[in-house]
C-alpha cells in the first residue's frame, strides 16, 4: 500500500505524519505508545463521529483498557474555553491519567479544541490527530499550533503543544462536501505560492486530478504540503519570523472572515484564497512581483472553483475597504502597533514585511471588493450546490 | 548589595533569578526585555498589592506604555479555570500584544493563575515572577510548572511554562505572617532532605537565623533552594523521574490537605512537613533508612515550629488512614495504577519508587494520625497566634 510517512524533526518532541488510502484499518501500526491497556479519550463531531467510532472499535480490537468518545456539534461556534471546560472535566471525571492519549478525530475545530484539552490537563497528556478534511491535513494538523476563539478574536487562547502522531486517512475525504475540499486546496496552492514555484506548476497541471481525489495525484499533493509546512515548523516552531509566511493571504482573509461573521457563506480557505490574490496584488504594486504574477495566481484559483476576490462573497459583505483594514490593524501578529503582512517577489518567494503603506493596502482591499479589478474583467456567482462558478477573461 | 544570581539553564528558555534585598526598588535592572514603550500586565492579589503598585509605578517611570494591575481577592479558591477567563478577557480586552509582559506579584496561587494565563494568550507571552511568599519563592516560582485546581483535585490544569525572570526581593517577606513564612521553611528543609544532607545540616545548626530573616542566612537558604530545584528541573524539566522527588511528602501531604478541605487549618507547607516525616517513617519501616534519621527529621521540624504529625492538626481532621491512602490513589502523579512515592535511603539519598506496600502505607497513615507514635511521646497544639507549639520528647 502506498503509505508516506513525513517526519516532524522537533527534537523531543519529534513525531510521523502517516498518509495513505484506508489507514484507519490498519490504525494499530500509527499508534506510537502501547495500546494494549491504555485508555483513549477520542474528541470529534457528529459529521465524522462514523470514524471515530471505527478508531474506537478498532483500539478495543487491539487491547485498549477504555476507549471513549466525546462528540461535539459541528461548527466554529464550539470553539469556545467553555468546551474545553465540558471536555477537560470529562477527561478528569473518567480518570485520565499522563499516559493517556487523547485523539482528534475531525476537522482543524476538533483538532485545536482537542489538542488544546490535551495541552493543558494534567499540565500535558499525549495527542494523537486523525484530521478528516483536507484543510486540517494540509495545515492545521501539523505544527502543535492549538487554541480556540474568544470574544475578542479567533485563536486568541491557545497553545504551541506537538501531537505524538497524525494519521491522515485518504478515505475520510470521501464524504467531505466539495466546497470544503476546495477550501483544503486553497491551501495547498499557498504552500507552492510562498517557496516552491516547482510544486506550483505542479499544481497547475495536475489540479484537476486532485480534485477528482485521484489517489497518487492527492497523496503527492498532501504530501508535498505537509512537507512544506513541517519544514517550516522545524526551523521555527514557535512563529517568530519563517513560520510567519504560512499565514500568506492570511491577514487579509482573517479580515474577510470576520466581515462575513463566520455564517458560513466564506470558508477558510475561500478567504485565504482571495487573501493570497490580495497579497500578490500588494506586491505587485509595490514592484515587488509582476503583474502576471498576480494574474497567474488569480487564473489557477478560479480556474479551480475558488474565489479570488472579496466581491465574489455572496451574499455580499457589507463592509468597506476602511473597515477591512481596521480589523487588520487588530491582528495578534502585529508587534507594538506595526502591521506585518507577507509580501512575494514572485511565486513561491514570499517573505514577511512590514513596508506596506497603509494606503496601498486599503487600495488593494477597495479593488478586492470591487467587481472591476485590474486584473481583467471578472464575473462570478455561485451553482445551486453552492460551489464557486464563475469565468475568469483576461483583458484582450 | 547582597545580589544573588541563580540561572536556570533551559537552552532557549533559561532565565535568571534574582535574589536579595530591595530588589524592586531596582526593578528596571532585572527585567530582561526592553521597559520604554512596552506593556505590563500585573497580576496580584489585595494581601500583596502595595508590592504590585510599587512595581507598577517604578515601570511607568521608567517609561513603560502601560502598567495595570488586575487584583484578585487573596486565596486558594480563586485559583480556578473562571479566574483565568477573567484575567485573559482583561488581557484581550487591554489590547495585549505578543511582545507584553505579563508580572505576578505575589503568592503561589497568585504565580500560578498568572503563569497559566500568560502560557495560553496568544499561543504564550512573556511573563516574570515576583513572589511575595517564601514557599513561591523556593518552590513555585522555580521551574515553570502552572496550574489552577478543578472540581477532582488540585492542579489539574496547567501547562509548563517558563518565566522570563525570577525577582525574589526578601522586603516583601516583611509582611508575611509568621505560620506562612514556616510554611515556606517546610521546602526549604525538603531540598536538604532530598540530596544535600551539608545543606540540612547547615539548617540544623542556622535555623532560628532563618527564621528571623537574618538577611545573610536567608539569602543563603533561599539561593541553595532555588539552586536545588534549578538543577532538577534543568535534568528533567517536564516531570518524569528525576523532578518526581521534589514531590518527598507531597503525597502523603496532598492527602491531608484534601481531608483538611483548605479551609485555613492546615498549611502546604505544614502538610508537607507532616509528609515528609510519613515518607522517612515508611523508609524506616522498609529498612531504606535508619529510625534515627526519620526522628532527626521530626525533631527538626517540630523544633522550628512546623508540625510533624496529622494528629496535631486542629481542629482535628475527620479522616481515616483507608481514606488517606484512598485519595492518595488518585494522584495525578500515578501513572496506570500503581502508587509512586519518593522514599529515602536515608537523610539526603530521596528516590522514586512505586515499591511500597498499600499495607505498610496504611500503617504509616495510622500512626501519624494517632498521637502515640513509635518516633516519641509528642504533645502539640497551637497557641493564640496561630502558630504550632509543641515539646518533643524522645523515650528515654
Amino acid at each position: 500500500m502506498n503509505t508516506r510517512i513525513v517526519t516532524v524533526d522537533l527534537d523531543s518532541r519529534s513525531y510521523d505524519i502517516f498518509i495513505g488510502q484506508g489507514l484507519l484499518y490498519r490504525l494499530a501500526d500509527f499508534i506510537p505508545s502501547d495500546i494494549e491497556g491504555q485508555t483513549f479519550f477520542i474528541v470529534t463531531d457528529e459529521n465524522v463521529e462514523t470514524y471515530a467510532r471505527r478508531v474506537s472499535n478498532i483500539l478495543s480490537e487491539a487491547g485498549a483498557a477504555k476507549s471513549k468518545l466525546y462528540t461535539l456539534e459541528p461548527g466554529e461556534s464550539r470553539k469556545s474555553l467553555k468546551t474545553c471546560e465540558q471536555i477537560i472535566d470529562w477527561l478528569l471525571d473518567e480518570n485520565v491519567t499522563r499516559d493517556s492519549v487523547v485523539i482528534a478525530v475531525g476537522g482543524g475545530v476538533i483538532g485545536d479544541i482537542a489538542g488544546f484539552c490535551a495541552s493543558v490537563t494534567l499540565r500535558g497528556i499525549p495527542y494523537i490527530q486523525i484530521p478528516t478534511t483536507l484543510l486540517a491535513q494540509v495545515d492545521s494538523s501539523v505544527g502543535g499550533k492549538t487554541g480556540v476563539n474568544a470574544r475578542q478574536g479567533k485563536n486568541m487562547i491557545g497553545s504551541f503543544y506537538q501531537p505524538q502522531a497524525v494519521i491522515i486517512d485518504l478515505e475520510t475525504l470521501q464524504t467531505l462536501p466539495q466546497r470544503e475540499f476546495l477550501s483544503g486546496y486553497a491551501e495547498i496552492v499557498k504552500y507552492g505560492l510562498i517557496r516552491d514555484i516547482g510544486f506550483f506548476n505542479w499544481l497547475d497541471q495536475n489540479a484537476q486530478d486532485v480534485l477528482r481525489q485521484e489517489e497518487d495525484a492527492l497523496i503527492h499533493a498532501i504530501e508535498m504540503s505537509v512537507k512544506a509546512k513541517a519544514g517550516i515548523v522545524e526551523a521555527d516552531e514557535r512563529e517568530s519570523n519563517l513560520r510567519a509566511l504560512l499565514n500568506l493571504g492570511h491577514s487579509f482573509g482573517h479580515a474577510l472572515e470576520t466581515a462575513a461573521e463566520y455564517d458560513g457563506r466564506l470558508l477558510h480557505g475561500e478567504a485565504v484564497a482571495i487573501g493570497m490574490v490580495m497579497a500578490f496584488d500588494l506586491s505587485s504594486r509595490m514592484k515587488l512581483c509582476s503583474r502576471s504574477d498576480m494574474q497567474r495566481v488569480e487564473q489557477h484559483l478560479i480556474s479551480n472553483g475558488l474565489p479570488s476576490r472579496a466581491a465574489f462573497i455572496q451574499p455580499p459583505v457589507e463592509t468597506s475597504a476602511e473597515a477591512l483594514l481596521d480589523i487588520m490593524r487588530h491582528d495578534k501578529k502585529n508587534t507594538s502597533g506595526r502591521m506585518r503582512l507577507i509580501l512575494a517577489n514572485g511565486i513561491g518567494e514570499a517573505f514577511l514585511s512590514d513596508s506596506a503603506s497603509e494606503d496601498m493596502i486599503l487600495n488593494v482591499l477597495a479593488d478586492s471588493l470591487s467587481d472591476e479589478g485590474q486584473g481583467g474583467a471578472v464575473s462570478a456567482g455561485k451553482s445551486k450546490d453552492g460551489l464557486w462558478t464563475r469565468v475568469f477573461s483576461s483583458h484582450s
